[in-house]
């Protein structure tokens, strides 16, 4: 199969997502996952643009990623100005990427109208770039911005501004449908002529969804002779989004047989996708192809009684090919081999048979139902299954809090916890105030445990996550509290759920405490 | 131009989505809606599997359209059986449209794997079944299942039932990509086949969207001959959707110069997809194509400024052709041309030189360094604009608040507020319980509000979000609150920052209420 390099760019284009604004530390957690997905190419922000994205480089050092690169994203440089003083390359440098995406004008309307130079300095600029990043022996993709606009427009003066990064030695082109209006059709006829002209060199292909075509276009484009796919985890994105990778990547392996990915790492597209979700702190979108909760969900009569005959009835691939699984009114089936890889990683001996396993499945499935996520709560997961095999005895037991939250007219704000809980036999009655109930009941908490389990000094929360369930609801909907905690040596996810915020605060904050506990005991 | 005629199923292959269920006044409600945007035909339902669809039918005789036609859907007669006494057939000629869609068979998996009839018996059960419904001199559009999976393993014999149909007589035949799983090339190829040998009978396209191509996949059959499009307002379907026509229209007449609407129809596409989100109860899709919230709503500091100078620099189509506008996400990266734009929408008029637009932007990148987010929070940044200009003045004052949740070791939990409030110098004390403490507040604040402002009652929060900004700092880190809220005309997003999360969702909330009341003062 003919290989197609993935080049993600959720931590770049898609930032530029409507409700998005990634942490640093957010930006690492989906890095990571990207590389243990397999993409290639990882574009990790624009340090001349934007200061926060250089702490994400600097981190990024750190790590020793398995299979992807991370690249720096910049623009050509300012007319009349050598590279090497424009600011925005030097901070691009700096991001010490050994491949830098460089982005330059194609269309004459940006070249005069916006930048307000004449379209020979843009050609120079372009050319001057990707010549200066060559020569500080770096990879060097250009992208081509509005490319098809530009072409459509003024065809010769868009093949100029390719040929100008060609001359200078630059290692891909990328075309870009930058206002995402394309149709397909057009654009695979545009990048035909294109593969003619520039074969020799390797083509890349960025698009954006506002004609709701950006899946159905980057497809056709690979068709028509691009290697090298850029989209964003979810389609994130300005506007309508970025062609979604989640769609794009099946498609193109399962269909056109271009490979993308190891099948093995195909089957984990589901739960990157709804790991990237949790993070961007966006909501899945179930009617999402290949990944969405609906995906291979079956209402209507006539189809749940044909796919259980024959699933290719009603549906395009197999669902577990990309880590998704049938919905129909009858129970899941699938999980039970999720469960076994994860009591394994957890050092538990669990076989397909086990009832044990079939009792742990279930628990699942009904916590799951009810909004609880296992996905980014691998320290409740673990609890969990623990309590389930009955290996796990409580560190403490709650008699009961009570949390107080008074605003006073001079505008002074208290909030204060009580609590109560037993640790062998012995009561532990505590009041803490905090900086918000949570904090306050951490505080009571902690203040009631630590003379009897001292390493909780060492533990910290690093993230509060906050999703309410059932939007249509509002205030009174469901909400599902993610925390994060670690120590020194390490970080684990817990999770809560209930109508009460404060109530699933403490049922993550409790799992958070245990998982501590747990891992302190067992070490 | 060359007409398209459209062909919806919102009622009725849209009904099947997840999540969706329509009550017979729903469906009444949208019926009227496509009729005044101008659809051609609105399937009703499906009378023989459905009885509450004939409910549907008996009342839509009722009412006079002034453009669209209802049409009622079926299936083709069972197997050995005359048309005439088939109880699929009967409920469909009882629901009296002068238009009747048929479905059959195509693909040879289905009538003998799913059926369980002989190919040649499908194709007879096609024939007489639009033979029998000419007869009744109805107008009979056949519904080609599963043609396009049916074409590709077995091509023959996937002719030989269009064929059938035209023998009988149909007046259109309608190609289905029913599993969604085609490949917009492809399916363009095929389509262009069919063309040819079909060409004196009209030909419809209906595609799903489980490879995430089913708009593409719709212009690319128009461009191929289609003349009739089938599809649904917000893309509302079974697993991941039917092609979207809130999509599909400003598509084929805007870019492929076909025509769907009048042009002034055109302009209240934004509102129907709008208005049938709400009759459906879904949320509707901030970045859906040329319809959502987000469809033209720039964040990145270099879209904005080009944006400024020539809107067609990031934008594919003018927003307001469609209904929708251009929205400038107030962000990080704002500078004073946001804040004057965001002026515009709100007709206020600012000049770039005033000292006030520098005294906002001055408060609004103030407020950002504390963690304050306006670009989802439109509701808060109004009033910001309005306090600042001095043209608000607050609906009530608080004089106080105390919230309280308990959990006692019967684990039941209480959250219940007390508030004072101010209005018109009138003093208001109450209480309320809530399933959280946010909801007790919410619930108190009404209580105290709604007899001098009555029309709070009809909004309500749709969406609460909270987001740890230091994330270091764990529980103790500060919160941002962001509340969606909508009534039946509008919906707005709201913003409060603390270290309190019962402090930062206060603020949001009274931003809620207070953009409502100043909402409806100044409509």
């Amino acid at each position: 199969m003919q290989q197609v390099k993935l080049y993600d760019t959720t931590l770049r284009d898609g930032s530029q997502g409507e409700g998005i604004s990634f942490s640093v530390n957010d930006k690492i957690r989906i890095a990571k996952k990207l590389d243990y997905l397999g993409v290639h190419y990882i574009e990790g922000g624009w340090p001349g643009s934007n200061p926060k994205d250089m702490g994400f480089f600097k981190e990024a050092r750190n790590i020793r990623f398995k299979h992807a690169e991370v690249v720096g994203f910049g623009s050509t440089k300012r007319a009349k100005m050598s590279p090497a003083k424009d600011t925005n390359l030097k901070a691009l440098l700096r991001a010490g990427t050994k491949t830098v995406a460089i982005f330059g004008k194609s269309w004459d309307l940006h070249a005069t109208g916006v930048l307000g130079v004449s379209l020979q300095e843009n050609l120079s600029m372009i050319n001057e770039t990707v010549e200066y990043l060559k020569s500080k022996k770096l990879n060097v993709l250009y992208d081509a911005e509005h490319f098809f606009d530009g072409y459509c427009r003024n065809r010769d003066y868009a093949l100029e501004t390719l040929r100008a990064a060609v001359r200078a030695g630059c290692d891909a082109i990328v075309l870009c449908d930058t206002n995402g209006g394309m149709i397909t059709s057009e654009l695979g006829t545009i990048v035909r002529a294109i593969t003619a002209e520039f074969g020799n060199t390797e083509l890349g292909i960025h698009t954006h969804n506002d004609s709701g075509m950006a899946v159905a276009n980057t497809v056709a484009a690979v068709d028509a002779g691009c290697s090298m796919v850029q989209g964003t985890i979810n389609g994130y994105g300005e506007r309508c989004g970025n062609a979604d990778l989640c769609v794009v990547i099946p498609n193109l392996q399962l269909k056109m047989g271009r490979k993308c990915l190891s099948d093995a790492k195909l089957k984990e597209l589901t739960e990157v996708s709804h790991y990237v979700s949790e993070v961007a702190n966006m909501r899945h979108r179930d009617g999402q192809p290949f990944v969405g909760r609906s995906a291979f969900a079956h209402k209507g009569g006539v189809h749940v009684n044909a796919v259980m005959k024959n699933p290719e009835t009603y549906e395009h691939v197999k669902p577990d090919v990309v880590g998704n699984h049938r919905r129909i009114l009858v129970s899941e089936l699938s999980g039970k081999t999720s469960i076994i890889l994860k009591a394994k990683e957890m050092e538990l001996d669990l076989s397909k048979d086990d009832p044990k396993t079939r009792k742990i499945l279930k628990l699942v499935q009904n916590l799951e139902s009810q909004g609880y996520y296992f996905e980014a709560a691998d320290g409740s997961f673990e609890l969990l299954m623990k309590k389930a095999l009955k290996k796990h005895k409580p560190f403490f037991t709650l008699e009961g809090f009570n949390v107080n939250i008074e605003k006073r007219e001079n505008n002074t704000l208290v909030s204060e916890a009580t609590i109560k809980v037993k640790v062998n036999r012995k009561e532990e009655h505590t009041v803490a105030e905090g900086d918000g109930p949570v904090n306050a009941l951490d505080n009571a908490l902690r203040k009631a445990l630590n003379k009897f389990y001292p390493t909780l000094a060492k533990m910290h929360l690093s993230d509060f996550k906050v999703r309410v369930l059932d939007e249509k609801a509002g205030t009174a909907g469901k909400v599902r509290v993610l925390i994060q905690s670690q120590d020194e040596r390490s970080s684990w996810g817990t999770v809560g759920v209930s109508k009460n915020i404060i109530e699933a605060s403490w049922q993550a904050l409790v799992d958070s405490v245990e998982y501590k506990l747990l891992k302190d005991k067992t070490k």
